[in-house]
């Protein structure tokens, strides 16, 4: 379909959002997968990191310092926040860089070092860095050399709000976000947390009041809405491995209801192909976007007076990590956006 | 350990409430099962039904009917509502009556009618009904004849609210309660949707603005704080089986801080056996009170202003239903609170 | 990619098995969705059943009665057994006919009716049919007007055991094949034993010593093998949607070893698309194959002398089923045999 | 109920089994809990380790080395092998000994040293250990002083079988054990392989050929039959926390049906208090056990002849662990056998 392919690295394909930005790369047939990275596990075939993935003719995993980058053409990097800034900045400047990680969604230094609790020491990089929510940026996006992919809650929370924002229906006082994930948003490092054992037939809110999505979503708001917003973030930890839920608790604009925002919603996502207002009354649940680059979106009205439920569903995996790079990379690359992109949620 | 055992009958058994009933009552040196009734598995052994009973020489399933009350103390009504009230309103005065359905929560038909689509056809008996939160009606429990034991979610909201509203830390205005609950909340009735392909590696809202706990929450919370209370309530399902964890996003009065709120919990619920004030910043998860009667609870401060997130997690088939009505059954007997119930959570 | 596409028509739409052959079709581009039937469910949207699948344009159901067979190429029949037999032997003869229940697979009608219960009323059709286990089928797939889709522990069982039989490695003597299967299997049929709350943290066998599969297993090893065969299958349900194992506990032929056998495999399968020989001593675990048209099967040294351990995984929805019966279609229809099938394994 | 508690501490209860002999002692009237260790957490609250234990006022974790063994009556050993014998033997004499580990199973310190890959150092105190399944030892426990608690795959393949081997009804050639568990009996240490995300919605085999508990298996089997014993023994690991199911693929003696076999099970286990066979036709179910110290066993007839189908269900981490290890004790202390495990299974 695609006669020149872009070759591609992945970086830290070890864990689990390389794993599926390399699944998602093998049905794109615009990308060729020319590189894997993973330093610790440098050496073995990706087969035996991820039987999963066996059986596709992979490269095996380098180190960062012995891939052979003139060969290469876009990078996903997919390392943790102060690794992927370090490894990036390094990069030769050919290399179309979109990155998964933390470190170039915060516009000011500051912020991130005290969330981060690290210095930043790409600002020149880091002012370069497009925020990658693609619905809103594709115009910077077209011939961006860095694209800093949006976190996975802040990608429910923003496709979802961004357009009632837009449209004049919610204001951002009194905000509060409760938020729903699997755990493979913590990825796959061993934390005693993470056993199967822990996580079964249980729930729990964690990073109470101070998650590191928090200020990215404040940032986003405040740029969108041209002001300040301070908002109210909990998430919590649901027995399942895919998947994220936010249930956003919002102040509609003087004078709107939620059939309101129903219609702004409707209007602000009519042509999207990825972004879709769910049937009236159907409550948007994460088995109807597992596996896929969806996100699904539907409004309720509160029983509170001027207030909203507004609820958004992710794979997190997918729309809100890999999936949305390789997004995010199509648009770049000229490329028609649902490429690799393309199939339908796995249920059940 | 105790000479005169109370003779109960637990009327629907088939149900996974009444099923936990009898593991309880089992356990309960002060009770002996001396009926069970299920009335489409009439003629069938318990162990037929629910083979983990099976080897408790349990009476058989009876149609409510052909049970022989003489021999009876109390009753643990665990039928649906509307079956419950027109069972147990026809029942032998003699007997004392724990109900678990909805059917005597809340005080005025005419919301009982709006929220539950039929009329309460025994508003005498409703009357007499004292409200078993058991904490929180000890003086009203002894000497009463007919307990309704309040709803899961509401036992989990009224045991973390109440002591912070009795002491003046909140107010009511704008609270938004997130609620997340396993699927045994739903009973064993055959639906699609309860299905563990349906349910299992997935998350959603259900009930969206309309469910029947809110208003048994805010009749609880109005009578509490002597005005009006609407509230915001929004319940996910999740897939697990037991357990229920409320988030509550909950304004402070003027001067209050999250400190206060958790000072004011920790008074509050000092000399409870049940109810217990996590220690501070940890966070309270279903797999901490799983199978027991424990309530634990804990309170965090807020990024908004003069707000904070109090999380409470019960079993909701223990504390939230079979558990709390034994523990009211234990204080209307006059017998120890905990009798029965005094076993530790299973985990994992 | 191809010009002339395959009008289909998914009859039985709005169960598991249907729904999971619309989602391997959407992703075919080859095939065209032209009409879906759902009896029970006629009139309404896919969407509505599964919301999944809501994106796509896709026709309603309708009922089966109401499809206009002229623009149709083929039929994906996905109805219960029974149901399939009397319908499919109605329809037009241009149509091609690849049925996935179990009307077509047993030869003899006699068998047919001692395990199905029920008399088969197209023995003709019957007599036309191929038994469509891909890799050992294609030379009569080629030119074939109906063909029968294993079972989905016939699919894992026969593409582990048929290279070992022909090789010659492994005699069926005492072949006693232990298999465990994800409750997709069951269909979204509403039984009680199939709610999440009986499912989740359990595990039983079921159909002991009678499951369904049993007879076409025997009947498949007894066309290979040119003479009898009688096994012990033991299948049990495990806390998962999707994903089958079969342990297959075989005796090895005189002289011959563990590791002759995953020679032979190796050898057996070396060409094929779908199946493949694990790497030695890796144990296939369903997650490597979930959502994906693959099995995976390794060999392993019995403790018992004369003994060999033969595994295989598939995901029973796809390979099992959806996937092998759109692989079958392929064949048939001349076409490159993985279109539609190519995508990764879904992991985490 | 009992006047004179036992005084006992817990070694090693930092971990699963640890937490579960300690949940099963609170209930127990004849039992206090006077000590705790946990070398790496020495120090820790139990609460803070296990929030669920966290409201009984347990004594703090200390160093083995710290505890004052003066008051301590009895010893739950709930430590990894190698590090349990070598701490049990150096305890002081008057402690009786109830040992969860695998150290004193084996009484073939060749056989332990191959199975486990060091020298057992503690050949004297092994050779005075009781093999502690408690329906099979009665006569020994009483007056023992270290008590070798077994396996939990051996705990439910001897209860299931032993009667049959017994009553001459089995014989032990060509037998086959497939066995399935939930992840807690790999305890709570950090794998990768223990994560939720690996284990969730999948299956595998591990262990292949070589789990350490087949040779305890045959160790007994051989004691009992009176001559050498091989077995084939495959473990799977199943998306779960609790609960062991085996399934015996068993040959029959010479005349002997499943039907023997059934009423050979019904008089072996006919007056034991945790060991029951299920009614005719029931599948025996790990939720039917779980939490408890039940077994529940059935047999049934196989479509090989002269084979049946032997299953047995148990809590890995009660009858598989610490529940057996309290029966032990409570046989060693003379009291009744059941005290601290009389709970009813929990389901759901």
């Amino acid at each position: 379909m695609v006669v020149d392919r872009c070759n591609i690295a992945v970086l830290g394909a070890s864990g689990y959002t390389g794993a599926d930005a390399v699944r998602l790369a093998l049905g794109h047939p615009g990308l060729r997968i020319a590189a894997l990275s993973g330093d610790s596990k440098a050496g073995q075939a990706m087969g035996e990191i991820f039987p999963h993935l066996g059986h596709y003719g992979l490269p095996g995993l380098q180190k960062v310092e012995d891939i052979a980058w003139d060969g290469i053409d876009a990078v996903l990097g997919c390392l943790p926040h102060g690794a992927s800034e370090e490894i990036l900045s390094r990069l030769p400047e050919h290399l179309l860089l979109v990155d998964l990680s933390a470190d170039f969604r915060l516009r000011d230094v500051q912020v991130y070092q005290e969330w981060y609790g690290r210095e930043h020491t790409s600002p020149l990089l880091l002012a370069r860095a497009v925020y990658g929510l693609t619905e809103w940026a594709r115009p910077a996006l077209k011939g961006a050399r860095l694209v800093a992919c949006p976190g996975c809650y802040p990608t429910a929370v923003l496709l979802a709000l961004l357009p009632l924002l837009q449209a004049g229906v919610i204001v951002l006082d009194d905000l509060i976000i409760d938020a729903k994930s699997g755990v493979t948003g913590a990825g796959r490092s061993l934390k005693e947390a993470n056993l199967f054992a822990e996580i079964g037939e249980s729930t729990h809110a964690y990073a109470m009041g101070g998650h590191r999505h928090m200020p990215e979503i404040e940032q986003q708001l405040a740029l969108a809405s041209g002001r300040g917003v301070r908002i109210s973030f909990t998430p919590h930890l649901l027995p399942m491995s895919r998947g994220e839920l936010v249930t956003c608790h919002v102040r509609l604009a003087p004078g709107c209801t939620a059939a309101d925002a129903r219609r702004a919603l409707e209007a602000g996502v009519r042509d999207e192909p990825f972004v879709h207002l769910a049937p009236e009354g159907l409550s948007p649940a994460t088995r109807h976007v597992r596996g896929s680059n969806h996100c699904l979106i539907n409004v309720f009205a509160d029983r509170l007076p001027n207030r909203a439920i507004v609820i958004a569903v992710i794979d997190n995996l997918v729309k809100g990590s890999a999936g949305q790079a390789i997004q995010n990379l199509n648009v770049m690359l000229g490329q028609h956006e649902n490429l690799g992109l393309a199939q339908a949620p796995l249920f059940p």
